[in-house]
């Protein structure tokens, strides 16, 4: 957190530079569509004057079958010391370190986790909440948390700050997380499921929308958009219950009018750009740290 | 036109690099594709120092169905300050100016303009007619008016630049702008509509052909390519009908054989290849004025 | 070689720059899926401060149809002076390189050619080589060689160099090399066909396996993968025929278990790894070399 608010301090700037990784190859490693992650990695990366190459996997020789690992030795071979992998395969950035001669950094690999987000997650609440402090504070992370790396992530982070942490979401969204909430984060840090969403964000001091996709109401797992969004779209009636003030937030990119209503997505108390700008001196930190413990 | 030979003259160097951009985000987001338009500002911006960041609809968030705003808004947290759109969608490049912090440059929205197209056609007749001044000089816009971004950008840029612009295509392909004609490009600046080759090249200054597409067909609005060429192609027997050293311009891609001859889209007239060339230097200074004036 | 050596000093360094092609545009133009050639080449240019433009076939032109000829200059009219360009037909980079005012590089051709793989190939063996030497020494190229670009390049490259090189795999994948071997490369140099893997490999000094694709079932030129693996897979047991410290070298990207065991593909006399990485010198030397003679 010290060193992001160094880096925000040079991203202030007219000229927004550091010589800090000059001369280090960092390399985005795309197997999933994404802007604003792999942009924040691109910008931060050249802010901080490093030799940045992307890669998708699309035109790329993944299609050709080209496994994971062959295609990490090879960006080993080709100078990347810093590896920045998206994957839609959970784990598959832990793999990959464990044969990397450098540094991987998870971009964000299936379910499983989103760490520079619950970071920048992390940065943004501090910003914002008195005595830049999470301790006793109460978070709602609220929607499809079953299939959200991001939710995973910000329990961890979250919980590791002090905060009183709090999942909601129709009962088919939860699965599962009733029995880790009992064993607690990390095996002992504890938060609270539930699917009243009343009682969820009343006197919450900052509230976190996830994204709600499609292709759910295929699997069976929710019966419409329509009726979700009665049920747990963050509204301004809603977000009266919570705390005055109670921040909001979005990892994006946002469906507004079914997790979210556009008023909220957009008002006063809304952090969701700030995020995205946040998630820039993040990412500088992280790769200025993870290369100088080389 | 004046930053622009200045620009040329930066280009022209051995290491054509200038220190104006230094430290300005620079993001071109593209959602249809683009070869000269997009390397086009890549180098343009890159020759000013700018911090060039690429996305293409493909393998970003727009994968997702995120929207044009939110992806704006994204890239705007990002550092972007100055956003170069290309849209298939009308309009698209306003509406995002609308709520973008910085400059929003237009590189081609639907059928509607495709206005720095339009400077460097500008720019390239200036510096082959006599006088750099189009004034009163007969150019043609040949072909595919209806559905040409770049016709509509040359009408309102030639007619301002004092030319006697004159279009002609199949009755099928020039629909509505003959009231378009009637009313004046800005309310006055007339033109000339007409479905007569023969009467639009005599004595031209210059014609600028544009592309045919294969979808024109399956719409109807023309029986085949091969009529199309009998009877519109840009030939050099057509050619001849123009005024002596008449100019020969095409946007690109060109579909040789259908719209224009291979000699003539090669022949001594023709200014394509030049076109190109012109572009960085007329982005070089759009990127270089809508900077300089924040 | 020479030159390349210089290079690979440089890329050793902490950071890894040299000014040699500073100002000059280097554009890459893959109309094929590559992640290691790519990257290659722009790692490369980068190291010598080239300015780098990377188009790939999608989101180019290129699905306009524009043809490969306009796409060349239309990259030249924006500045590239030196075009590295893989495509799909046999003899592309070269119809271009008869127009292009700078220097073409081909990173790829159909089954024809790729010379800078059989550069960088010839680099790591004279690396691993007593005297540096290739003179004399068996060469084996293992698998389809038929649909293989890398095997082509490889044959002029390492008879020139004065290897005694053997080709072997399938009848069905050899099919016109023994005329070829008859009549010899550039006319003298002789190289051996056979599809006897044991008479191949015996006392043989380095075996180059090459990629076997899926495709090839299809076509009817091979009965399944797993009965090519039992005929030709580089294992274990096939390299005890070949001389002690026998080097295995393969162009990637693998497919392990098919054309090559897992433990030849990783084991200790396997230089795939040092190939991809001796890619980046060699592909500097090259493009310092070119636009030095210009």
């Amino acid at each position: 957190m010290d060193t992001a608010e160094a880096m925000a301090e040079i991203v202030g700037r007219r000229r927004p530079r550091s010589e800090a990784l000059r001369g280090v190859g960092v390399t985005n490693l795309f197997y999933e569509a994404s802007t604003r992650t792999r942009v924040s990695f691109e910008v931060a990366a050249k802010h901080l004057s490093a030799d940045v190459v992307n890669v998708t996997a699309g035109g790329s020789s993944v299609e050709k079958g080209e496994s994971l690992l062959d295609t990490m030795r090879t960006l080993e071979a080709l100078g990347a010391r810093v590896l920045v992998i998206r994957h839609a395969t959970s784990g598959a950035p832990y793999l990959v370190a464990r044969e990397f001669g450098g540094s991987v950094i998870n971009a964000g690999d299936g379910r499983h986790a989103h760490p520079t987000q619950a970071l920048l997650d992390l940065y943004t609440l501090r910003r914002h909440l008195p005595g830049a402090s999470l301790l006793g504070r109460k978070i709602v992370i609220l929607g499809d948390v079953l299939h959200s790396r991001v939710a995973r992530s910000n329990l961890w982070t979250l919980t590791a700050a002090g905060a009183d942490v709090w999942i909601c979401g129709p009962a088919t969204l939860l699965r599962g997380f009733d029995a880790w909430a009992a064993a607690g984060v990390g095996g002992s840090r504890r938060f609270t499921v539930t699917s009243d969403i009343a009682t969820a964000l009343r006197d919450a001091d900052a509230v976190m929308a996830l994204r709600i996709q499609q292709e759910r109401m295929a699997a069976g797992l929710l019966p419409s958009l329509h009726e979700y969004a009665a049920a747990f779209a963050l509204t301004a009636e809603r977000l009266a219950l919570a705390a005055g003030g109670c921040l909001v937030l979005h990892p994006g990119p946002m469906n507004e009018g079914v997790e979210i209503a556009p008023d909220v997505a957009r008002g006063p108390r809304s952090l969701v750009t700030e995020q995205v700008r946040n998630g820039v001196p993040i990412r500088m930190a992280i790769l200025s740290l993870v290369t100088s413990v080389e």
